[in-house]
């Protein structure tokens, strides 16, 4: 079937493209029995507007961009479904991007923004982001970028986070008052601008500096960014003699390797390793042992940021207000970590 | 600051819109230092080219659609990683649309790709999908779709599917097996026509048969499409004096609410219920007990499909050839099951 156009609508009937265009745009210009005729035939054919050529119109089209890292992490499933109850009370698609953490391809997508492919941009930065001029971009064109979960330090923008610092900073004492000697960090970033690297780590830090515990570099395990090397890597830590008696674990995807790690190499958790992980995965409760988690308050963020986002894009004018909405997270203890 | 289009480089460098636009182009009509002054300009001001102007020209959007009922479940993610495999060779990008296993929602969103805002759909149907009129709207517009691991009866499209009826066939088969008399077929849809819940369906009832069990209507349970209810569902079937003695569950989701249902009512897996799931969760391992998965081969589906679909846009005319590709699940056994 050749597509259904204004040209062939306009064809059919005998009419200038202009008077089609005016009938389906309801113009006072044109007869009521015109616009009849218009629209009977745009029914029966199925005419559809081509939202290119509505967009370039009117500027607008209604779809908002969700741009992640992943999707496998359930705290982004739980995050998305927020933000689509909001988006579909006010009749927008969400568009999901995937950066599999890297700062090029978010680079890439942003651009792709920058003239009006999206009215808005919901973002949780890739983890190899290091820089905010690809994002300063996006925003001197006027698209509204609001931020969740993962911000960039420095950048001005609304950013919708949880409390990184304190729930870091509870569980490494949680760790510490349960007797561990030598708590590790697992970091899947080595992104000096990440808000969630910097803050989790810094809370960390302060939990081992209250207990009069000196912190050593050698307490930050840089994990590869590479799913596939990860339990090697894990594997290899607790090899080692001095291995780590805890292990703070700073995002979910880490928690099934730390796991798998210990069941071949036969190290008990919690007798011998104690873990925690920031983590909203459904299946803490029935893991071997029930996993101690950090859980985000993913659907809520999810919620407060696309909230935030469709009051920037009522306004007339697009603004970036740099406005910090902390949601606290919940320590969640279980068996892995007493 | 003011949108940079072609008009404004236009102004600036007092040449016609006419001039610019071949200049970009890199028209031979242009001289090459007309070219160097306009290149030269759009760089300074970062000009990007408007993607829907350029796409109403080439009608082409350089974008592929992933249409799928959620990203909670691995098997989504796992595929969507192989559809950007094969897309990030093609230089497209992906953008991904949820469905929530809501036929509305589907139907909504394909009805928005009619016009040239994609070039192709991968899709993976709704639970609540139970018509396929739909799918060939979209079909008739000429934007070329193809299905992957939820596919639609009746409908002529390329379909990459894995062997559903096998796989429910075996795992039933090992259930029975290992001692279970009245085992039930967890389903998570009620549509007739879609291919894994009748595949699956007929598999688990073949096995019964082969067995000389008679199959009655009660052994499939249908639990609500409502995650937050699943949990309520399945412990009211343990519940019942005539609970079943082993769960077939058709999809990811039911896994978790199954485990924490037997862990409430203080019921033993596998003693008192075997538990086989289709899913390929990375946490199947190290659950207590380790589930027994079908696992199917998600990322190498996405592949597949996302490899048809570029055959089928490289070719000049959108062609839908009705062809169905099985690539195999495998009988994942652990102590679930056993």
């Amino acid at each position: 079937m050749s597509q259904v156009n204004i040209q062939l609508l306009a064809k059919e009937l005998g009419l200038s493209i202009g008077t089609v265009s005016k009938a389906l745009r309801d113009s006072h210009e044109i007869s009521i029995e015109t616009k009849k005729l218009v629209s009977d035939l745009a029914q029966k054919l199925h005419y559809t507007p081509n939202p290119y050529a509505s967009s370039l119109r009117r500027k607008k089209s209604n779809t908002v961009a969700v741009v992640i890292p992943e999707v496998a992490d359930s705290f982004f499933s739980l995050a998305i479904k927020g933000i689509e109850e909001i988006a579909q009370q006010k009749d927008y698609h969400v568009l999901i991007y995937l950066t599999y953490e890297s700062y090029e391809k978010e680079k890439k997508i942003l651009e792709d923004f920058r003239n009006g492919r999206v009215d808005g941009v919901l973002m949780s930065a890739a983890s190899g982001t290091n820089t905010i001029e690809h994002i300063e971009e996006l925003q001197k064109s006027e698209v509204p970028i609001v931020f969740f979960d993962r911000s960039v330090a420095l950048l001005k923008a609304t950013k919708i986070i949880t409390d990184d610092f304190d729930s870091s900073y509870n569980a490494t004492k949680h760790l510490i008052e349960a007797g561990c000697k030598k708590v590790a960090y697992l970091s899947a970033s080595d992104s000096a601008l990440m808000n969630i690297n910097n803050d989790r780590m810094a809370g960390f830090k302060k939990a081992l500096e209250e207990a009069g515990m000196p912190f050593i570099d050698a307490q930050i395990l840089q994990c590869p960014n590479a799913p596939d090397v990860t339990q090697t890597f894990i594997e290899a830590v607790l090899r080692t003699p001095q291995r780590p008696d805890a292990f703070l674990a700073s995002v979910e995807q880490l928690a099934a390797p730390v796991y798998l790690s210990c069941k071949k190499l036969g190290i008990k958790i919690p007798e011998t390793l104690k873990v925690i992980c920031f983590s909203t995965t459904p299946y803490a409760a029935i893991l071997e042992p029930g996993l101690t988690t950090v859980s985000q308050p993913a659907k809520e963020i999810g919620k407060v940021a696309a909230t935030h986002l469709f009051k920037i894009l009522g306004k007339k004018r697009a603004t970036h207000l740099p406005e910090t909405i902390v949601i606290p997270s919940t320590l969640q203890i279980r068996r892995s970590s007493v």
